[in-house]
């Protein structure tokens, strides 16, 4: 199977990024890979690491906080609020990364899930930050990476549970 | 009593606002007027208008829901979700006007309270924006007039609430 391209904008003097991707499947299987803990672990987070989910309140007004680990027990913690959350269709919500030596560089985050011809989906990012430094830092942290190896994972969990 | 200046500083090409302004009483009592609804409906909001409290959690992934009301009976409401909130420091939450057109127009601000000397606070408020568009109208809605006023009005309440 080939993966799809995942385009990644974060254009210079904004403090903002966009990723742009297809999927071969439904926005309502590619949003409930994004909401079932039991399939966000398939897919989402760094190779070789496990992930936990001790907080996700799928709703509106909700919070959420995943766990990442490796295997020598070191934990990357990242957490926020859910703003709006349509089935199929949106989720805004916040996201801070734990681990960083200051509180309080939260982003705000719109994953919008746009239907295409023949049960296709096109899903769309946009992440806004504090300031232009957090946007840059987060591209350098090699983000793109771990988005591209999140994605292709999620291919595969999404060509064989398309009859979920 | 003279009341302080209101700095709005909106950079032209930005998705971001800074609000800043000085207080006359201790961040504690400054945030105190920002988080205890019977404080905060003293003096938040547009002239002329009652405002109702629905939801407010105050409290790190808590929700929040104002409503301001004019004589008519004409409501105008506004949501978000409070990402992080820290006695005295900082409350990072959304916002959402929900009389929008469209919903979705979502922005994330950051509150940061200062102590100065002489038991006086700068507040620092950055709000940043899905877009350049929505800044700018927040700016044309009328937002200046009504945090100079709302924040008169808090000095007004500050002036006397000081043995709280």
């Amino acid at each position: 199977m080939e993966n799809q391209k995942t385009s990644i904008i974060a254009e210079q003097g904004k403090q903002e990024i966009f990723i742009v991707r297809e999927f071969n499947a439904t926005p309502e299987l590619v949003f409930r890979a994004h909401t079932q803990p039991e399939l966000l672990v398939q897919w989402m987070g760094v190779e070789n690491h496990s992930m936990k989910i001790p907080i996700f309140e799928n709703k509106s007004l909700g919070a959420w906080r995943f766990i990442h680990s490796d295997e020598n027990g070191n934990s990357f913690g990242f957490c926020g609020v859910i703003h709006e959350l349509e089935f199929a269709k949106r989720i805004i919500r916040t996201f801070e990364f734990e681990g960083l030596p200051e509180k309080g560089h939260v982003s705000l985050e719109f994953l919008d899930f746009e239907a295409l011809p023949d049960d296709r989906t096109q899903l769309t990012t946009q992440i806004i930050f504090k300031s232009i430094e957090d946007r840059n830092g987060m591209v350098a942290s090699g983000m793109e990476h771990g988005v591209v190896d999140s994605y292709n994972k999620l291919d595969t969990l999404l060509s064989k549970t398309n009859s979920l």
